[in-house]
């Protein structure tokens, strides 16, 4: 048995050295598959002006209140090539270009070339203002993909007699790509699938229609049959007390009808709703109203099913409320603000991990939030948003290996948490300054004043991340700067913060002095971040976590972490108890996608209410979404112990439920898992997994080596593909 | 007299200060008069991103290897109104926009809004990836000009109750704007303007057109009559020669015609040559090419004539050829590269300053060069060049007085610097790091190596420069920090080059030793920054400027500074002689433009040559056109001695001349002269100006007071508009 088991390993390694690779470049790609590429970062950031400049609000263009970066304009790619013959090549290029083979410029803007046998640099420079900078090469051999060079200044001058220069400072990136395949389908032309969905319910008047979509969804207003002459209203509403509300519903859109025979006609920009009310003058007239559901395609990895209903239906809500809001980017919300916020797509990273397990978005959103180079404020002018961007890149890592994102940047890691490093007080820690929002959570009467414990906690990790890609980089130095950054920084943070009357960290410093303030944020962070002690935990647990006293949290987004924490804490069934009072209370208020915020103390209509306006509340969060994270991390148990899942654990968790099942993506596998109080039956992903369980009783397997750590602890080692049945008592 | 002159400067001092504030906002513009406004700076890196694409060598395009910057692409732009009746005001943006009264938008993208009577906010913010965000508002009082603050974020964030935030951290600048007056030509739709022009000689063939256009000149070619089916290329020659080398020359177009009917065809892309050679198939008939001939609108305010008329003739040619290159930016040379390198724009600067007086084309062409932060190199590469940049805003403020470019810009001249100290060597010296071009000069075995005493001596310029500009914003600690920079930098100059054996500043030191090269470069430039002592001058006139064993200088690039440094001396007779023997050795040889470079001892083709290329050299280079500059401020003798001519001198000297008169331009008025042996004649501009001149005899003047400042020089107190007529004898 054990021969065999170092045998597998031995291949398994190999084996997982390469499936890694080509995890790193997901979606993968067939060896000399021609792809598109441009200067890495750059379509994300071109991309993400195009879709958070589409946001209106009435009909009037709702555009960020942050900075917006542009994609480098004029950028070089290269690569060598060794050709046993010699292969004609395909371009397509999105600008204006030069084609050089070694150097040498091939007249006019040539859609074929020549590359001829032996060793050739083949190298492409493009200038283009609207759109991102991007080549497709398509011969046999030589083929646009991720290893070709890329850079945006290539600092090569000549002498007076024609010499170039010997010496060159020019930094090359390894070229960015998606999953443009075609020649045919530049990135500048990228949309997201629609396909077309029809009413569930239609009510007809005169001069109008009100249509009711069955749930809350996206996409593309499909007018059919419109004929005449006269103006067309659309309300749009995620309730349907918004789309009667024409004068206070968030999103509508206006035409002028002018058509002599019938035509179909689909709204240029794409809303969220359940509820359509169409309005016409008289002189209009219109058969039917259907829509385009706008959607990126992604397949769910993950799954989970249990033996409570309710908590199924919670898993399929959250499930299509991420999925809603899982598109160009992990957006916020659907109706507004359709913007890449940090703190909110950083969940959605979380969630992904445990659904989707689909990199190329979470790189995506990363790239856009990071922007380029200065930085002038924090990310979203949010201090906890950057810290969030550091902490997500931390997670990235984690989950799948991604060593190459890192590489390629690092430095504006770096020259982002220069930024943050530069705003430190005389004590070293972070306080809004003029023009930082201090945001935390959406709660009543929060303090941001002074040096909030959160920010630094959060700053903490972040410096924890740096240190972890200064690693990977070679970058020793600012290794161990960063680490001793972040152990003082932790050191503070229990001196100026924890208060052993209230067995917590208070919320703040103001002028050196703690307030008296305990709220659940840091607390709760210090749990899972596992800053506490043992002790400290219970007494965080008891006195905060556990403390009715303590001002409750109204938004998904921050019992998000709530529960998170109580999880870590094996609280599973306290959650489980949560989780259904507060998501099966939207639920039972009718709710088919999570929310923004949910206070259960609120009574119709108040629910739709926020920023001061009666339907400002987003009836479809990505943050409401989180079961899909608790559950697969901390009811199935899965989760990684190092990066890309070399090592993993399998700690399945009840909670009070019967049964649970369900699977988990890595970057090589899924992980299947079921559950109940007598069996645990666990298949294995690429890795080293670990099934960790408690048992009342010796436990027994035919598929494995069940291990005794404690006289009710026990383990069992989980390969690839290999399934391992276990009978225990719980 | 006293009491009229006193209350004249008292009424002038007003209408300066009226004047001035006009000038800043140059080109001047009636009250009320709308313009089109945008982010300042980002229509001129926009244009220029375009200009500089535009170059292509043999048909292939060939763009700039350093970073390109974008505009900004979403622009918020406001202005506070107090209005005594509410007025209409039409809208013209490029981009997609809102627009908002008192912060509340005005739904969808209106083309007309009113503002109501009393005080109010109009706010416009635009998103445009393409071309660069902007506004044209006409109303009555509420019209887009400069005083418009925009900004490139506003941080403006609501709280979850709609509360905005109440502490910003934004920048506001003022609008950047031209001389787009109409809601019909937005920025992006601009364009040089264009006259027909006709060859003066044509050889035709059967198959062949062989054009002269009697001297260089730039336009689009026009096939005039194109009919037939077949190939057709066009070969672009500055010289004869290169035209008919059509394997060779650097410049061709080449079309596919297919015309069944007689057409007249304009080349796309705009080029530079005298001759034009069009060989066309058998199967292509062509009646006739003419050319639209493309330049920049822009008067000439300065003049100079003199008694000799080959000096005539060279300020004549200077003239064309700093026009010819005087576009959408002061570029290098018309054929090749169109490019804006800060060295040769330098150039354009200060012959500006005695030509057209043309401030919006330095600061296009500054703003142009500086780009966007971050810095990632030195300007063009070129650490020479980042200095001119620095040294070109210190000449612009003493020129015009423009204190509001340097408000608007001192962040960006502040972060170049940072980039510049950061990366001086451990002796505080700046040595050429990896991708660092020093680049000094065209100049055959010319060492590049070590520290260079010429980087130094302008780097030191450029923290004066800096110094300056912190005074001008108040920056009081930066301004200590930069004299004092500049001051220990001064200081090592001599303590590390100067050697008094040569008499000279030596060229370098390698690994901390003086090298026993000296070259003209860092000597010349320290007579006029007034480096230098009196001995040190007469030392360095001698030892290097008049000593023929010192490497000479080729090009008229560092002719310029050369013979600057030698009118600075007062050796106007040598310098006239010189520019005689050089600039008349081009037109000698039948320059209709001056060239990149010239050496009297090549022969015949070898002077088209360079780059190791036959017809490299580009021969109408903007740095050919110095006598403009030289003739201007050392011969006419006209110079401010304050910022704006405030204060100014005129000190025509003949150099061997039997009269000379011309004009230079000031930012109020031009200063007039008029020189023989025995006659001066000036005109004043508003500031107060001082002629200084010598006589054998006591000179006398009926207009004004003539004071004796020691037995031969005198001085006289010049008024704006009043023209003074002495007589003296030289």
């Amino acid at each position: 048995m054990m021969k065999i088991l170092s045998t597998k390993i031995s291949l398994k390694t190999k084996l997982l050295a390469f499936l890694t690779f080509l995890t790193f470049c997901s979606p993968t790609l067939a060896q000399n598959q021609a792809t598109w590429i441009w200067y890495p970062g750059d379509f994300e950031v071109w991309l993400s002006n195009k879709m958070q400049n589409r946001r209106t609000e009435r009909g009037s263009f709702f555009p960020p209140f942050w900075k917006l970066d542009s994609h480098y304009n004029l950028v070089d790619f290269h690569k060598d090539f060794d050709l046993l013959i010699a292969e004609e090549v395909l371009l397509a290029v999105e600008g204006q270009f030069n084609v050089k083979i070694d150097g040498k410029a091939i007249t006019g803007f040539p859609k074929k070339i020549t590359v001829p046998a032996g060793k050739h640099k083949v190298s492409l420079k493009v200038f283009c203002q609207d759109r991102v900078p991007a080549i497709f090469v398509q011969g046999k051999k030589v083929v646009s993909d991720a290893s070709w060079l890329v850079t945006f200044e290539d600092k090569e001058w000549i002498d007076e007699t024609g010499k170039a220069s010997d010496q060159s400072g020019t930094n090359w990136l390894k070229a960015g790509f998606w999953n443009f395949n075609s020649a045919l389908t530049p990135p500048s032309k990228f949309k997201l699938e629609t396909k077309i969905q029809q009413a569930v319910k239609t009510e007809r008047k005169a001069q109008s229609l009100l249509l009711d979509f069955g749930k809350e969804t996206f996409g593309f207003i499909k007018l059919q049959g419109l004929k005449g002459k006269g103006k067309l209203k659309i309300y749009y509403g995620e309730s349907k007390e918004e789309a009667l509300a024409t004068e206070t519903c968030e999103t509508l859109d206006e035409i002028e009808v002018n058509e002599a025979k019938k035509k179909d006609i689909t709204m240029e920009l794409s809303k969220a709703f359940r509820f359509v009310n169409v309005q016409f003058e008289a002189g209009v007239s219109l058969d039917e109203v259907s829509m385009l559901y706008e959607f990126l395609p992604v397949a769910d990895r993950g799954g989970f099913r249990c033996s409570d209903e309710q908590i199924n239906k919670i898993y399929d809500v959250s499930n299509y409320t991420f999925h809603l809001n899982t598109r160009e980017f992990f957006i916020d919300g659907i109706k507004r603000d359709r913007w890449i916020w940090s703190g909110d797509a950083y969940q959605s990273y979380l969630m992904n991990y445990y659904l989707l397990f689909d990199s190329p978005s979470v790189t995506r959103t990363l790239l856009a939030l990071r922007g380029k180079d200065p930085v002038t404020s924090h990310i979203n002018t949010i201090m906890d948003y950057t810290f969030y961007w550091f902490i997500g890149i931390n997670d990235y890592y984690q989950y799948t290996g991604d060593k190459t994102f890192i590489q390629q940047f690092y430095p504006r890691m770096q020259s982002l948490m220069d930024y943050c490093l530069s705003r430190r007080n005389n004590n070293g820690m972070m306080e809004g300054l003029t023009g930082d929002w201090v945001f935390i959570d959406w709660a009543e009467g929060l303090s941001k004043k002074g040096e909030v414990s959160f920010e630094q906690l959060l700053l903490a990790r972040s410096l924890e991340t740096m240190a972890t890609c200064a690693n990977i980089v070679n970058d020793t130095k600012n290794e161990v700067k960063y680490k001793q950054l972040a152990t003082e920084l932790k050191a503070k943070l229990f001196t100026n913060y924890w208060n052993n009357e209230k067995h917590a960290l208070v919320h703040s410093r103001v002028d050196g002095k703690q307030t008296e303030n305990v709220t659940r944020y840091a607390n709760m962070f210090a749990i899972f971040f596992n800053y506490l002690d043992e002790a400290q935990k219970q007494d965080v647990k008891k006195h905060v976590l556990l403390n009715d006293k303590i001002q409750k949290i109204t938004t998904p987004y921050m019992r998000f972490y709530e529960l998170e924490a109580l999880c870590a804490l094996g609280e599973q069934n306290y959650v489980l108890k949560e989780m259904k009072d507060y998501w099966g209370g939207m639920l039972n208020l009718g709710a088919t996608s999570f929310w923004e915020e949910y206070n259960p103390n609120k009574k119709g209509d108040e629910h739709y209410a926020m920023y001061g306006r009666p339907f400002g509340k987003s009836l479809c969060h990505a943050w409401g979404a989180s079961p899909i994270y608790l559950l697969g991390k901390y009811f199935l148990g899965v989760k990684p112990t190092s990066a890309a899942y070399k090592t993993y654990l399998v700690e399945p968790q009840l909670g009070g439920l019967e049964w649970i099942e369900g699977k988990v993506p890595t970057p090589d596998g899924d992980v299947k898992v079921y559950c109940s109080s007598k069996q645990i039956k666990v298949t294995g992903a690429a890795g080293v997994g670990t099934l960790r369980f408690k048992s009342k009783i010796k436990p027994n397997s035919k598929d494995g080596e069940i291990k005794a750590l404690t006289n009710d602890l026990y383990e069992l080692t989980l390969e690839k593909g290999n399934t391992y049945e276990v009978f225990y008592e719980l």
